[in-house]
Order: C-alpha cells, then sequence, then structure tokens
C-alpha cells in the first residue's frame, strides 16, 4: 500500500471535528438570528438597513404590526407543522410497506437461506447470506428515511458519518457493503414526498389563494382576508425549502452511497477501503469548513448596505466557495490519497488511478456546479438580455410571452448540459464509475453556500408576505418585492445545482447498479437496451403531465374552499371577521399528499416492474434513458418559470425606461406576464424540481434491488424464451 | 437457394406495374377535381353536399364570388411558386456547397487513390476505391436531392424504383451498395429546407397577419383587406403541404436505403440480394394498391353526406388501409421471399430469419403507426375528453389553458412511444436493423392515405380562407370551419405517423451507420457513449428554441410590412384599394429561408463536428440521444398545438351546452382559448414537425460520412491520447 500523508486516526478525527464546527457556527448565527425579537419590542441588532426609512410612513404604528407579524409567524408555523404530521403519518405507512417488500424481495434471492456464500469480490472468501444483505437494505432504507426525515443540514452530515461508519463495520464483518445503498432508497424516498407533495402543496395554495383572492375577490396578493394566505406561506417553506433540502440531502447521501458500493463493487483491496471510505467524507468535510468561510467573508466582511447588492453577493459567495473548494480538494487529494492505486471495474480492465486524476474528478464537478449557476442566472435574472426579451415580448400579449418564455427555457439547456458532459467525460475517463460519485460530490460540496441562495427566495417571499398582511408601509414591501426578484434567481441556481448534482449522482447509481446486477456493457443496438433508452425518455414526461394535474386537482380543491369561505362567512371582505385559514392548510395538505400518490407510484414501480418483468438491461436502457431526458426537462421547467416570474418583476419594479415601457402594474404587457408567470409555476416549482427525485430515485431503487433482478428479473422474456 | 414462388423476372414486372396503376389512379382523380371549374359557370359534378344550400344568402352573387375565387387562387398559387424558386436558389447553393463537402470527405478516405480495394463483406474480392465511394455517393446526394425537390408521391416511387435499380447495377459490378445512402441525405437535405423552412413561413405569415390584422387592427381573420393573408394561405401549401410531403418522402427513401445498407453490409450472400432488394419495393407496391383499394371503399362506396361524416370517413380508411396492408404483407411475405435465409449482423452471430418473421416485422409497424394515428385522435379531437378538459380550462383563464395543453401533450407521449417501443422489440429482435427498416416501411406503406389525411387540414383552411375573401355567405365559413377543425386532428395523425416512422427510419440508419462505422457495441457506460447520449438528448431543446425564436424574427418582419401597408396605403381600410400582398409574400419568403439557415446549420453541421473531432462512438451516442429525446418533444408539440386549436374551435363552434357555457366568440374564456391556440403555432407547425428531420437527417449524414469517421475521425480525443 502507498503511504498517504494524513494517518488513518487523523482522518477518523478530522471529518467529526469538521461537522462539529459546522455545527457550533451554525448555533452561533441561529442565536444571531433570534436575537431579532419577534414578539415585541425593537430588533436590536444592526441589520445593514437604516432604520429610519422604516418609521413615520402611512401612519404606521409599530408596535401593532410587531405583534401581527408574531401571530401571522405562528400561523405560518403551525400550518407547516400540521404538514410535516400527516406527511409522517402518510411516510410511516409507505415505509412500513415498502420495508416488508425490500425485505422480501432481496431475501427471495437466496432463498432465504441463512447459510454463508462464498464473496463475489472474492470467491475464496465466505460471505453473509442474502438473507443479511436483504436485512441489512431493509434497515439501512429505515434508517435513511428517519435520516433524512429528522434531519436539518447538518443532521445529515453527523447521519452520513454515522452511517458510514456503521457500514464500515458491518463490512468489515460479513461483506454486506452494498446494504448502504438501502439508506441511499430511504433518504430519497422522503425527498420524494418533500419534492413532489410538498411541491404541489405549494403550487395548489398559491394558485388557489390568487384565482379567487386577486382574480375574483380583486383583493392584492398576501391580503390577511384570504384564508388561502396562510397556506401560501406554508407552502413556500414545506415546498421550496424542505423539499430543496430533501432533494439535496438525497443526492448527498447517494453519492456517497454510490462512491461506496462502486468501490465495494469494484473490489477494493482491503488496504484500500479506507481510501474509499473516507475520500468522500473528507471532501464532505472540507465542504462544510469552505462554507464556513465563505459566509464570513461574504456576509461579515462585506457588509451588504442596498437591496442592489444583495444579488452580486450571492453570486459572489458561489464564486468564493468554488475558488477554496478547489484548493480544498487539492490539499485532500495531497494529503488523504496514496500516489497511485487501483480500481476494478466489472467486466473491464482494472484502471490504475493517481490521485491528481481525483482532483480533476472532484474539480470537474464543482466548476460544473459554478457554471450551471452563472448560466442559470444569466437566464432566470433580470439583470440580462433573456429576462428582459422575454418582457419585450409581453408588448404583443399572452401568447408571445409563453413563446418566448419556453424558447428561452430549451436554450438555457444548452451550456448547462455540455458542463455536465465535460464533468462527466473527464471523471469518467479518469476513475470510472468511482469518478463519477465524487465528481457529484464536487458538485455538492458547496451545498451549504447553495441551500442557503436557494433558501433565500422563499424567506424572501414569506417576508414579504407577513409584510402585506401585517399592514406595513409600501416601502417595506417594494424591498421585499426587490428581494423577492433576487430570490427567484438564487431559487433558480438552487435548482440548477440540484439537476446538475442530480444527473452526475443518478450516473453514479447507474454505474453501480449496472456493476451489482452483473451486466457488463448497456449497448443500445440490442433490441431490450434500446427499448428501455426510449421507454425510459418518455418517463419525464408522463412523470410531468401526472404532476401538472395533481397541482391542478389540489388548486382546485383549494379553489372551492376559499370561494366557500367568502361565500359563507360574513364580515371576511369587510376585515371584520378572519377566515379560516387552519381549514385551508389541511385542505392544502390533504390534497397535496393524496396527489402525489400516482406519480410517486410512477418512479416507485416501474423500476420494480421493468426490472421483474424485463431484466436487468432493459431497467439500464429504461434509467440512462430517463435521466438523459429528464435532466433536459428540469433544466428548461425550472428556467422558463424562472424567467417568467423575474420578467413580471421587470415590469413592475419599473426600474428603466424600457421596463417602465411595459408597465405599470395592470397594463396589458403587464398582464400577459402575470399569465406567463402564473404557466411558469407549476413547472419551476413542482413538476421541474420533482424531475430529479424521478431519475436518482429510479436509480437508487434499482440499485437496491439489483440482486433480485439478477435472480428472478426478466420472467416476461424468460416467459418468451427470448 | 430456398425457392421463391414469386420468380425474379414477375418481380421485376410487378414493381413499376403498381407504380403506373398508381400513377394512372391519380391522373383519374386529377381529372376529377380538376372538373371542378374555378375560372367561371357551375361546379358540374356531384361534390356531396346539397348545392340548394349555397344560394339566396346574405344577396350572395354566385358569379362574382367565383371571379373572385379564381383571383384569389391565382394570388396563392403564384405566391407558392416565388417561395419555391427562391427556395430552389437557396438549395442550389447548398446543394453545390454540400456535394462537394461529400466528395472531399469521403475521397479523403482513401487519399484520392483510384487502387481497388479487397472488400470488407468479402476480402478475397475486389471493390473499387473509396474515391469511388465518393463519387457514387456524391452523385446520389444530388440525384435525391433532386428527385426529393421535383417529386410528388408517385415521383417519389418512380424514383426509388430508379434509384434502387440503378444501385443494384452499381452494386453487381463494384461493390457501391452503401453509396446509395447518398440518395436518402440528398431527398433528406430537401425536406429540411421544407419542413423547417416552410414551416417558419407558415407561421411567420400566420402570426404576422393575426397580430396585426385581428389584433390591431379589429378585422376578421382571412380578410382580403389584410396584406399578409395571401401570404397565410400560401403558408399552408409551403409548410404543411408540401413540407410533410417531402418529410415522408424522405422517410422513404431513407427506409429503403436503410433496408439496402444494412442488407448490403451484412453481407448477404449474393444470391440474397435479390430478396433484400426486391422485398422492400414490393411492400411499397403493395402499399399503392392498398391505399388505391382503401380510397375507392372509403370515398367512392360510402358517399359523404354531411360534415360530420369526414372524421370518421378519414378514420374509417386508415383501418381499411391497415387492414388490408396486413393481408398485402402476408402476401408478399410467403410469395416473394424464400421460407428461410440468413441475415449477417456486425460483430454479432448470424441470425436465421424465417419468412413469416419479416411478416411481423412489416405488420408491427404498419399496426404501430394505426395505434399512433388513434391515440393522437383521441388526444387532439373535440369530441373526447382531453381537447374538452383544455376547454374547460379557459374559464379560469389563458395560464390554466396553457398548463393543461402542455400536460395533454406530455401525456399524450405515453401510448405512441410504447407502440413505437413494442414495434422496435419485435422487429430488432426478429430481424435486427432490416427488420427495423421494414417496420419503418410497413408503417409508411399506407403513405398515400396518411398524407391524403395529413393535407386535409391545410386545404379545408385555405377553402375557408377563400371563402372569406370571396364574400362568400357566413355559411360556407362555418362549415369550412367544421372540415377545418376535423383537419386539425387528421393534420395531428399526419404528423404521429410522421414521427412515428422517422423515429423507425432514425433507428435503421442509426443501425446502419454503427454497421458502417464498424462499431460493435455502442456501450453507454462508457464516457464517449455517454456523453454523446446526454448532449444528443439536449439537441432537439437546442433546435426548437432556434425554430421558435426564428418563426418570432420572421414574424416580426411581416408585422413591421403589414403595419407599414395599414399606414402608408390610403383607402386599405376601406377596402377600396387593395394591399400589396406580393411584397408580403415576398417578406415571408425571404424571412423564412434566412432564418432556416441557424437551424439547419446546427443539424447540418453536428454530425461532422462531433464525428469528425471525437469520432464514431461518441457520435453513436449522439444520434441514440437526440432520436430518444426527439420523438418525445415532436409529439407532444404537434399534439399539445393540436388540441389548443380544436379547444379554440369547440368553443366557438358551441355544439354542445357545455361549449355555449364557455362561448361564444369574444368571451373570455375564448379570449383564453386563442392565447393557447397561438402559443400552439408554432409548436405544432414549426419546432414540432421540424424534429423529424433533425432525427433522421443527422443520422443518414452519420451514415454517409461513416467512413470518413472511420478513417479519420475522432482527431480531439486522438489528440489527447485517449
Amino acid at each position: 500500500m502507498a503511504a498517504t500523508l494524513l494517518s488513518a486516526l487523523l482522518v477518523e478525527i478530522l471529518i467529526p471535528v469538521a461537522a462539529l464546527i459546522g455545527m457550533v457556527f451554525a448555533l452561533i448565527q441561529w442565536f444571531l438570528v433570534s436575537r431579532v425579537s419577534v414578539g415585541g419590542g425593537q430588533a436590536s441588532i444592526n441589520n445593514g438597513y437604516d432604520q429610519s426609512l422604516l418609521d413615520d410612513e402611512e401612519g404606521y404604528d409599530d408596535a401593532e404590526a410587531v405583534a401581527l407579524c408574531a401571530e401571522i409567524q405562528n400561523a405560518i408555523s403551525e400550518g407547516a407543522e400540521s404538514f410535516l404530521i400527516t406527511e409522517y403519518q402518510y411516510l410511516g405507512i409507505f415505509m412500513a410497506v415498502f420495508s416488508v417488500f425490500i425485505f422480501l424481495f432481496l431475501g427471495s434471492v437466496g432463498g432465504f437461506s441463512t447459510k454463508w456464500v462464498s464473496c463475489k469480490a472474492n470467491p475464496s472468501e465466505l460471505c453473509a447470506p442474502p438473507l443479511a444483505n436483504a436485512l441489512f437494505s431493509t434497515v439501512a432504507f429505515i434508517l435513511g428515511a428517519l435520516t433524512s426525515t429528522l434531519s436539518g443540514y447538518l443532521g445529515m452530515k453527523i447521519a452520513t458519518y454515522a452511517n458510514a461508519r456503521t457500514t464500515l463495520e458491518a463490512r468489515k464483518g460479513v461483506g454486506l457493503y452494498e446494504s448502504i445503498a438501502g439508506y441511499g432508497l430511504g433518504g430519497s424516498s422522503v425527498a420524494l414526498f418533500g419534492r413532489v407533495g410538498g411541491g404541489i402543496y405549494t403550487k395548489a395554495a398559491d394558485v388557489g389563494a390568487d384565482l379567487v383572492g386577486k382574480v375574483e375577490r380583486n383583493i392584492p396578493e398576501d391580503d390577511p382576508r384570504n384564508p388561502a394566505v396562510i397556506a401560501d406561506n406554508v407552502g413556500d417553506n414545506v415546498g421550496d425549502i424542505a423539499g430543496m433540502g430533501a432533494d439535496l440531502f438525497g443526492s448527498f447521501a447517494e453519492s456517497s452511497c454510490a462512491a461506496l458500493v462502486v468501490s465495494s463493487i469494484s473490489s477494493f483491496g482491503a488496504d484500500r477501503d479506507f481510501v474509499a471510505m473516507s475520500f468522500p467524507l473528507l471532501i464532505s468535510s472540507a465542504g462544510i469548513v469552505v462554507c464556513l468561510i465563505t459566509t464570513i467573508f461574504a456576509t461579515d466582511l462585506f457588509v451588504i448596505k442596498s437591496v442592489k447588492e444583495i444579488e452580486p453577493s450571492l453570486k459572489r459567495q458561489l464564486v468564493i466557495s468554488t475558488v477554496l473548494m478547489t484548493l480544498a480538494i487539492a490539499a485532500v487529494c495531497y494529503l488523504a490519497l496514496p500516489s497511485t492505486f487501483t480500481i476494478n471495474v466489472v467486466g473491464h480492465q482494472p484502471k490504475v488511478v493517481k490521485n491528481w486524476k481525483l482532483f480533476f474528478c472532484v474539480g470537474s464537478g464543482l466548476w460544473a456546479g459554478l457554471i450551471i449557476g452563472y448560466t442559470t442566472e444569466y437566464f432566470t435574472s433580470n439583470a440580462y438580455q433573456p429576462v428582459r426579451d422575454v418582457a419585450d415580448s409581453c408588448r404583443t400579449g399572452a401568447a408571445t410571452n409563453v413563446i418566448f418564455g419556453l424558447a428561452l427555457g430549451y436554450k438555457s439547456v444548452i451550456i448547462p448540459v455540455l458542463a455536465i458532459a465535460v464533468a462527466i467525460f473527464l471523471s469518467f475517463s479518469l476513475a470510472a464509475m468511482y469518478g463519477i460519485a465524487v465528481a457529484a460530490l464536487g458538485m455538492l460540496s458547496t451545498l451549504a453556500t447553495g441551500l442557503a441562495i436557494d433558501a433565500y427566495g422563499p424567506i424572501s417571499d414569506n417576508a414579504g408576505g407577513i409584510a402585506e398582511m401585517a399592514g406595513m408601509p409600501h416601502k417595506v414591501r417594494e424591498r421585499t418585492d426587490a428581494l423577492d426578484a433576487a430570490g427567484n434567481t438564487t431559487a433558480a441556481i438552487g435548482k440548477g445545482f440540484a439537476i446538475g448534482s442530480a444527473a452526475l449522482v443518478s450516473l453514479a447509481l447507474f454505474g453501480a447498479f449496472v456493476s451489482r446486477a452483473g451486466i457488463a456493457v448497456v449497448d443500445v443496438i440490442q433490441p431490450k437496451e434500446f427499448v428501455g433508452l426510449i421507454v425510459g425518455a418518455m418517463l419525464p414526461y408522463w412523470f410531468s403531465a401526472m404532476t401538472m394535474k395533481s397541482v391542478g386537482k389540489a388548486a382546485l380543491a383549494m379553489v372551492e374552499e376559499v370561494r366557500r369561505q367568502f361565500n359563507t362567512i360574513p364580515g371576511l371582505m369587510e376585515g371584520t371577521v378572519k377566515p379560516d385559514y387552519k381549514r385551508c392548510v389541511k385542505i392544502s395538505t390533504d390534497a397535496s399528499l393524496r396527489e402525489m400518490i400516482p406519480p410517486g407510484a410512477l418512479v416507485m414501480l416501474t423500476p420494480l416492474i421493468v426490472g421483474t418483468l424485463f431484466g436487468s438491461s432493459t431497467l439500464a436502457g429504461l434509467l440512462a434513458g430517463a435521466l438523459v431526458s429528464g435532466v433536459q426537462i428540469a433544466i428548461s421547467a425550472s428556467n422558463t418559470g424562472g424567467a417568467w416570474d423575474n420578467a413580471k418583476k421587470y415590469i413592475e419594479a419599473g426600474a428603466s425606461d424600457h421596463a417602465r415601457s411595459l408597465g405599470p402594474k395592470g397594463s396589458d404587457a403587464h398582464k400577459a406576464a402575470v399569465i406567463g408567470d402564473t404557466v411558469g409555476d407549476p413547472l419551476k416549482d413542482t413538476s421541474g424540481p420533482s424531475l430529479n427525485i424521478l431519475i436518482k430515485l429510479m436509480a437508487v431503487e434499482s440499485l437496491v434491488f439489483a440482486p433480485f433482478f439478477a435472480a428472478h428479473g426478466g420472467i416476461f422474456f424468460k416467459w418468451l424464451n427470448i
């Protein structure tokens, strides 16, 4: 074994220490924010704005507004909680049923025998029976689901570490390394609930509130008389924050799993285990530290003085974290990796890998992320030409707006896909599927910054809503609107990261699946694979149609309830009686979780059905097809939606002569822009981001069930004798 | 050699006889139609309608209207001619340049040597030098382009036959069978001009006419005062009829070529040449006869008495031709094929094929076509729920209409793709790539019926326009509107056929390319192939963005001209002075041909650049990706557009209580429906159908240049030493 500069002991210490530093820093930040008292009294820390701007306007009563804010915040918290509780009930049932599935399917591989068998990697050794794999996979699945459910960002870090440790121990004993894939499946299943259920929730509430409130009753957005207004704000949290968090957590867990599974199947020598094991975790640990330093750099060194500086500041954070991370990766590769080691690839010659090659793998993922981020910004920020062209197209009506928006979304796919392609080619060529897995980790290593940037959007949106409901002065709303416009762009950037990393993760999982299923070649000029490929490429369309329809149905339920309240509660329109917010929250919750069942079933059942009936080769084609087709739709959907939203905001803000020539609010051009924005909502917040889950979840599920498909799959073809 | 029941001599006689029968029948039909005198006087044949309905309404002067009709028809003919002449100029330049390209690229394979080389299929024999291949390919390219340019349906049949004969002769002498691919490339290049250029033309004129006329000037559709009205009607012809014809001609030529090339490379034994040669042509010949019988059945036996019967009648034609064709295929397989023969597949075991297997290959393509046709009808006809749901969604505004329409398009992809997948699996498994090629021919065998069904739409649309312009009574317009609604559905069906066959053809060409480039395996878990796959899947998005933008630009040029005429020509709005129709036609012509250059360049250059820089493996991945992704977008785009158009027509017609509750014309719901229709126009008439060309042209071009890529391709990777 070539020596590494970092001792094993040091590595075992460094990883948890990095997690700990991250936790402590987060606690400090939380403490600072919590000092902005909501319950009453004046904020006591300098928040970067000139406080005097807020006073003496429109007979604004500070104390009353603050009290109102507190009340609204409580209602939103309660709503979010009630969604989560209901979600957990569904999740509980789903997990129970699916755990049984996993156990039965995987247990059947060895006929539920408890006899030890010879290892795949080294036939002279004894490995635990398939039943143990079934048991471990099931446990890992439950563990993954629980961790994902409980975790925030930090929880995630600890969990990954703890889980990896556990698995390493398991591996030492019985060769059950591969069971770790169950963990990824658990995490991703929760992400399905978060992304799809949450995505339906947020748009149903949003559309329901807008259609009845703004369109039928002609009251402004976020007016407290609107019964759906709290549900709308809850939606921003459960969909955009919880959903995105679960999604990115899933990517993280899965790319770590993929790295581990690939290396386990590729039968790293026993002395290589530690490298394979610790390298992904060291990259993640370095990521925590880098993001922490970036935060200090970007917010504490450069104090933000005006709204205009927000977007540049967020972008600066991206660049700083990427540059620092590049240095960190170089350090990790130099210190923690032996200068040369071997990666075995099923069905091919073993690959001799030098440590600088892994630097390029991780780095290519990292920089591809930055390119995706910047491209997304160019196509969705109203500081650049594309969104302005879309805004300009509103002159000739809603139809041209929609056409230009769709064309913009299609066009915005080109550079991200090329960036992903280059990253894939580099890491694939340099270190096979292991390279892809660590490239995904590279893209995710600046996750903390990315998540912060993404969460920025819904938080500003909520802030605007609270300001409106609390009757705060007009200027506050203008400011939160500007924050929100920056938030749209950053949300799109976050989505770009999410889909980019999902593509890499899925490819890594796909590679792991192929290895585990014992397929040496996925040859698309063979009937099974090609048919899988074309049907797989169709799945994202099917799934999108389902999620869009689900949003429509859930929104309809909400519209009916809001109408009922306006019609049956006297004094509601006059503002003397409060609407029944809770009922709207409940309806949105129930409808969204019920409506996520069909798309969820499509994702969960397709790999099982295809693998069982048509076998691993067809399933491999299907995964490849879904991956390459899903990436495109996801990117174009989220960018189109972001561009429409900001084109509308561009007209509303009227910050330039061009923008003013299109406005003001209520002009024909503005009305056309509103239509585009409404079309974009389900695209960018439901169907687009849900596709990440589609491609990742199908891949990780295939990976978990690979031994079953290898043993019993393809019964239809067996029956046909093909 | 196993004996066939049909002698070679008989086959050589039967094929041209079938073509001849088709020609004679077409001449008879043309004669019947031409007897409907346009220049003056009453139509003397019974056209199926009660003539009395047309008289005594709104002070309708028959003679004057007929004279006006003749005038308008002349203007449209002239416009179409002027487009074609300009197109030929562009086409001439393009062909000259590209011929040189082909000759130089392919000539360079053997260093322009004139020495004979040993054959690939049988190294003991001598084959013509690569320079001969370069020469023959170039000639075939020019021949293909010329034939496609000149051909109508019949020209195509003769051309295919003539070309195949020529090539057969060439093969006998020097082994240049493969050069026939150049013919397909020529035909497809012309289709590029027809589909993309024509598609831009038709929508630029349409949008230009609507935006200024209907929106700004508030005059009705097809009003003769609108300067763009003739260009609009010309567009229906050049885009929907000429474009579709060129597209389907291309598919026909290419699938025949693919069958020939696959069989030539698969080195059928010398005695098998005749089977490989005559079988595709016999299928096509049978198709001519079947379509002829179908026409007699469907129109002459069942006389159509009311507008409502049109759609069922067109559908009946589809079913009848499919059933008859199934019998015809069985007969051809039984009579013309030896009971067993061998197909060699590069890099794999030779396949022993029984004649009934080819029956299933051709039949699966044929029936997949029928399924695609019926699914398309279900999703785009306003007789069914999907379109009615879209119409209903107009109640809540344009945004929900757009969302529902997009979701409908996505959903409509599922069944067609599954049908294509089953056809591919069957024919692929039974007879490898040769099976795919004849499956494509099967789907195209009912082409005559399909083309008639497709042309139905633009013809009714034109008829409506002429009726409006000639100031014919309101009832005539209502009737042509009903015809047009049926036409929207049939146009969508035609597009479904076109994309379905394009998918099969592309796959066959892809298979031929892979064989010719000497690639045994396209393994997508290799970096080059996977990168090709994901970038290929992105290309249809790039291409769609380009074509949509091109429509926008060309439309803008038209809008400006129409505005200029309204502003500067006194008496135009009052109807006392005629607008300058010709200028609008010229602007549409020039703009559309200029704007098709960027998307055309993308299609023509991508295979050349990728093949040259990154080699055949990457190119193979790219073709597969573009194919599986393009099919989905093309189907969803054309169905979404068709559904929106018919949802609008459904509201306008007000034929049910439900429809009346949404209408009448000018209601909010109708306005929302109009927005959807306008969004759908470029999707269904430009970007969607153009994708057929994208996937076919890239495949056939790769096939033609395969020897070059095999010899000199991948210079970037060679330079990198990967």
